[in-house]
């Protein structure tokens, strides 16, 4: 297998048909064009989520080997919505707010691609003019029977869940989209496998040569079970600030760790082996590996520096909240509430209140690992805590019980 | 019940809602506006069956009681067709095809019906409109699970015979329709009913009030057993000559006649009754209330002068066929071939050769009832058979076996 071909097949859970993605390559190399790389978005949310970075990591490598990314925004289908609303996951937007989700989509997706090379097309284009005739004619091509083969289909038809004729028309136009641009390959998830493989079909129709089809492993959300998605709210968003990102990665699960390692931590290959057998030997630490996940992925997002000075300020806060097992027991002067300067004067050694003051001020003073800002407080918020000045100074406060 | 509305409940299946019929009358009369009432017509075939009658002597008791017979052609619907070839039920027909059909169809309509009174309209002016987006819509108004309750869809699902989505689809433009001619009313066979009762949710969803749906019996071929329809030719055609519809009338089995009596023979209700009970009580024999059905389905197709002349022909013919019991046996001249002015002249005392000439010429002789033309026939043709002049004479043809 050449480099580039390795490359692009990396991640994949299916190419089909078998060998199809080198005979294109060879032929496009043969005829001296570019393929034409198609991935379609749905404009109905305004944020994407980390799960994104795989396919459109894998788009990257395409354009990376003077291929022509196609990007397709699915904004008629998104303008169509199910005016039923029966379906939550097809609300019905205005033009506006498609447009909108649009334009964020591309912003976050300059992260990832460079959008300079990309031919951005949208299905308006060839929907509109589909017509009542068109769209029956195409629908003529699929049978029920076929429909329901697809997984989600089919479990909801099984459970009884309402399935609307609309939703079973969508397979078919997102499939006219691979005909409209003449497609040579399509990636997605694996769960666009389906849909993929209709495009195929439906470009044999009209005498195209069909499209290969690439699916990809699904990231799996923080919370270690469920596709990452917005709607479930389990997701790193590629927009997410540093110290987000950051600590949402150092929440997955570790039984997690070994896929967004492979899918979402853009790390090389030998690098991802490295940490994988670093854990299985137990020679690296799980905390450790995610650390290295996180900074990672962070990195991806927005920079090494960022990446580095999010990691420090994550150490920072979490350390910082560590409390030492021998930590001394005072006991609280008497008065309620407790003036907290005097407080920090006597227990904690610091020279004067008005420089305790200051350090209250400035986050530096913490009750049970959370930093306080007034300055007197109720006895029965202090009496058993843990007061805490700076990353080092710790102090048990007690009742006089004499 | 008034005897407006006893007419136009004849017949029916089901008629729903139950008193919908009633209210909508009473409306109606209070606001001084005639009902709506539509009726479909799918041209993609040239003939008309009888079957038909059933349907177009009902919108003609509407127009007789004063309301506005709607009637719509599916030219949209059938110039789309299903081009993948799968249904033979659905060919795709040329624009000339389907305008040639149409008017033969209303050529043959007028048979039962005041076209000059008919409120004609086509499909293609309301669904070409509707467009991807319009029928992406109403698309989301039905589910899978809904469509695949109408029983041909059902069973055929259980089959596994493939069903395209755009065989789904058509339902819902059918009750499409109803909401673009805010029909009051449609009537249409009990195999219409999944589709009406459709278009009364569209009407419903379109904030109009939903039409009354009224289904008919399907009148059973000729064969006695299936629907009459054109593509199983178990059918009498509207424009079948008098001594076709006459014979095939007199050719459906015994079974069947109490069903053809009802809704095809046009006699009215005390005169059908009268029929039957005949039959029932055995003072009736079959065949004779067969020639009536058969003359009255005549009657309504060619008027009675001209059903009287074919019921004669048919008689003459079925009599003249007829052999006796006692055909007395001759023995065969020698000599192969055979002349038969000869033979006729010996057997059958005609008064020479030349009047038995002219008596073949004018087709009175007849071999096993069919009439002869040649002089001179094989003697294997002739052997065992009866031989027959006019109506009366009658000699079955031996070898001489001595």
């Amino acid at each position: 297998m050449s480099a580039e071909l390795a490359s692009l097949m990396a991640g994949t859970v299916d190419v089909l048909p078998a060998g199809g993605l080198e005979a294109k390559l060879r032929r496009a190399a043969a005829e001296g064009r570019p393929l034409r790389v198609k991935l379609g978005l749905d404009p109905t949310a305004p944020a994407v989520t980390l799960g994104w970075g795989v396919v459109l990591g894998k788009l990257r490598a395409f354009q990376e080997a003077g291929h022509t990314a196609v990007l397709i925004v699915g904004d008629y289908t998104a303008r169509v919505g199910d005016p039923s609303g029966r379906s939550r996951t097809r609300p019905m937007l205005s033009p506006e707010q498609i447009a909108a989700n649009e334009a964020e989509y591309l912003r976050q997706f300059s992260t990832f691609l460079d959008l300079e090379r990309v031919e951005l097309r949208h299905n308006s284009e060839w929907l509109a003019e589909l017509g009542t005739a068109g769209l029956l004619e195409l629908a003529a091509r699929a049978t029920v029977a076929r429909l329901l083969e697809r997984d989600d289909f089919g479990q909801r038809f099984a459970a009884g869940t309402p399935i609307s004729l609309q939703e079973l028309l969508y397979p078919l136009l997102q499939g006219w989209d691979s005909v409209a641009v003449r497609a040579d390959v399509e990636i997605g998830g694996t769960d666009q496998r389906f849909n993929l493989l209709l495009g195929r079909d439906l470009q044999e129709q009209e005498g195209q040569e069909p499209q290969v089809v690439m699916t990809h492993e699904l990231l799996v959300g923080t919370d270690g079970v469920r596709k990452m998605s917005q709607s479930l709210g389990n997701y790193v968003g590629l927009l997410d600030p540093p110290d987000e990102a950051y600590g949402k990665t150092m929440s997955v699960p570790d039984a997690a760790m070994p896929q967004w390692l492979r899918l979402a931590s853009g790390l090389p290959p030998p690098a991802v082996a490295r940490v994988l057998d670093g854990l299985a030997d137990g020679s690296l630490p799980p905390v450790e590996a995610k650390r290295t996940l996180a900074l990672a992925v962070t990195t991806r997002l927005h920079g090494a520096a960022e990446a580095e000075a999010a990691r420090r300020r994550f150490d920072q806060v979490h350390r910082a909240r560590a409390v030492p097992d021998d930590v001394v027991e005072v006991v609280l002067p008497t008065g309620d509430p407790v003036h907290l300067p005097s407080l920090l004067v006597d227990v904690l050694d610091v020279g004067s209140t008005s420089e305790a003051r200051r350090l209250i001020a400035g986050g530096a003073v913490r009750v049970d690992g959370d930093p306080v800002t007034a300055l007197d407080m109720p006895r029965r918020d202090l009496v058993g805590r843990v007061l805490q000045r700076g990353r080092r100074a710790f102090v048990r406060l007690s009742e006089d019980r004499g």
